[in-house]
């Protein structure tokens, strides 16, 4: 573990050019923040990782629940965060929910690393 | 806001092929998890906008409080998140801290998502 950064008050003529503002403004931010925090959690990485794989295109909700070994409230939660954010795409079919990756999301996310 | 997804027991013969394993491991899964969450704070995000604008190749913490509108513990705490996630380098000169980018750290994390 590194120690806490130390900032302490201006005392040192040397120090503290103009500060400079961020390319990011609050709300860019914040709505990037959002992204990553869609992918910020193990169990939706997984479910992305399985649903991008399914070379059929589309993933049944019936599909996810068993390699992950979660409960049906719980992948249902992190896949309507993953919705959400603008990862996958829900389809209804009779009984189940299909989920697909949006085309692009993925990239479109990494995107925002680079533009930071 | 779209409604949860229907989960719901295996009743239909049609349903559920054999399940697929995720590409991603628990154990890979939890450690890209810690780089997203690194990534999933407007004011980390920020922090991280204006250290890879600096063109001198550093940033004075002191620089940093000003332009976020922040308390110095709270800079301090999401400024030791990043250098715990692998984005930033800290180096103590004299009263302070002085941050850099890591090379190639933000493109490591664009690349976690193109590996799902």
């Amino acid at each position: 573990m590194n120690a806490l950064p130390i900032l302490e008050p201006v005392t040192d003529e040397t120090c503290c050019t103009p500060a400079s503002r961020p390319a990011l403004d609050a709300e860019q931010a914040k709505r990037r923040a959002l992204v990553f925090k869609a992918l910020a959690d193990p169990n939706r990485l997984r479910l992305l990782s399985i649903i991008k794989a399914e070379s059929s295109g589309s993933t049944c909700a019936c599909d996810l629940i068993d390699p992950l070994d979660l409960s049906q409230p719980t992948v249902s939660h992190h896949l309507k965060i993953l919705v959400d954010a603008g990862f996958l795409h829900r389809e209804k079919r009779g009984t189940w929910a299909y989920y697909s990756l949006i085309p692009g999301a993925l990239e479109r996310a990494a995107g925002l690393l680079g533009s930071l």
